[in-house]
């Protein structure tokens, strides 16, 4: 398997299938769905869904059920993004090298735009119930095709909403904003906390939905969530590792800028050895987890490899 | 039928209702908690929830299954205040007499609090899913029950998300917000497109909910739809006439505060007097619907008209 084309291959499918649930540019509202579109659209490596379109192809899903998940996923991960960049947050005006949806429609546009893709989502995710074939779960003999029941579909409605929430990928940013308003010295069981809930989270949903969708049982789906977790927090180690190590052209934002921030991360807490080893660790924790699962994925695993080992 | 007593009951039952979705205020992301939790509880009059569960009485419900979407709506209108009452977007610092949430918690947990009270007003109505009886619509013989299906509960969470978005509540707000940061001068065309997104929206959904939870047909939840618009919008025209003819001590808000700010409204637009009865000729508009649906519910038509005498 070619790694990297296969890679480019499946994230411009995810691409063209997630761009789909985006709304059109007209109506009153107009410039609220251009900030909306224009956040949505300004790049990104597209992770989490096309981590739960894996998922949800391992755990054997054919189905277009998955579509409007992935479409919402993003969606919450892209508002997450733009509230973190506002003035009275994280205060950016560039990300991936582009300007931040504030830095061109203004700030309340902004606020707005990221209230709209939040909301948005779950509308989108709520497009699936129209999907389904009926009301019962199980198989069309003649087609032979699953369909997924409304309860399922429910279920991982619930999936979506709890880990982007207060207990989840909200959470871990009130935690992370509040620490540095206060100028709060956290320790490394804060900064796990963080990292758990504000990055992890969202990367345990996308693979437990993806299960769950498929029709997998609840062993599958914890594994899932157990894997999320490793990835996640391996994840974040390395983008905390790439602040400090890379360059400007790599990152597309300025080098260093959780330091100059006067920013806890996991390399200033641990040193920059051990967070490499945390890495190393978590992705094969994830990677066991993979292997140990009935349908091996190779291109999910080669993912993972590739992200502990990304330069940007 | 003593109305004020009857809705003072009625309220004080819907606020205990409500109060029971809150999150705990506990964990390490206990501020967070603190500050949705203070939001919603800095009082209101709980209207949306109330519209919600009388509509669902009216149309025959008697189950649990309403609760979390009655906490949810409230969520959501209390999200939007918060977000609303931003330095960024009105930049108020009192509401209801009582400081807003940025002015106590800081401007980067109050647009947390938002978009936690938002994310969680979807994961609360999750929670119907856990309460139906079963995949099956349809009554349980033994205990004469009437159960909510997976998919009804769906249709559900599909009316509140629509109605909160970006083609309902966040529309009319964005244009609300783009007008007034452009100075520009809105015609009465447009001018009804914000009352009609960013007040009616919500109260139409409550209704229909209601309405649609309870298993009525498609008539009566476009009846309900058609009801919420006029109750909507006179409600919104009323508040601007308050605006105008009230005092403090009434509104909990500076007097005028609209003018002040230079803000049109649809007294400015079409005068006191046309104002008036507008509010009257749609109020009128929505007791001949609740009149012709099957069920009457008098205590419904007592509130609908109490809202436009209301002096505050």
């Amino acid at each position: 398997m070619d790694f990297d084309r296969e890679l480019k291959k499946k994230v411009s499918q995810v691409e063209e299938t997630i761009k789909k649930y985006l709304p059109k540019e007209d109506g009153v509202q107009k410039s609220l769905l251009e900030a909306m579109n224009y956040s949505f659209l300004a790049g990104g490596k597209r992770l989490r869904p096309l981590l739960m379109s894996e998922c949800y192809r391992m755990a054997g899903g054919t189905e277009e059920v998955i579509e409007p998940f992935m479409a919402a996923q993003e969606m919450i991960h892209t508002y997450s993004l733009v509230h973190d960049d506002l003035p009275a947050m994280d205060n950016d005006l560039y990300r991936r090298g582009k300007k931040t949806t504030h830095a061109v429609y203004g700030e309340a546009m902004a606020i707005l735009a990221g209230d709209g893709l939040l909301n948005y989502a779950f509308e989108t995710a709520c497009r699936a119930f129209s999907l389904k074939g009926g009301e019962e779960e199980g198989s069309d003999a003649a087609s032979g095709k699953q369909e997924c029941s409304a309860a399922r579909i429910g279920g991982a409605l619930k999936i979506l909403a709890e880990k982007a929430g207060i207990y989840g990928m909200i959470g871990g940013q009130a935690v992370d904003v509040e620490a540095e308003k206060r100028k709060l010295r956290l320790d490394g069981e804060k900064l796990l906390f963080i990292h758990v809930h504000k990055t992890a989270a969202l990367i345990q949903s996308s693979m437990m939905i993806g299960a769950y969708l498929a029709g997998a049982d609840e062993k599958f789906v914890q594994d899932m969530e157990k894997a999320g977790y490793a990835i996640g927090v391996a994840f974040q180690i390395q983008d905390d590792i790439l602040d400090i190590t890379s360059t400007l052209e790599e990152l597309g934002k300025p080098v260093g800028s959780d330091e100059k921030n006067d920013k806890l991360t996991y390399v200033s807490v641990y040193g920059l050895e051990r967070s490499k080893q945390d890495v190393e660790r978590l992705s094969d924790e994830a990677l066991e987890i993979l292997k140990s699962v009935s349908q091996r994925n190779e291109f999910l695993e080669e993912l993972i490899i590739s992200l502990i080992t990304r330069r940007k």
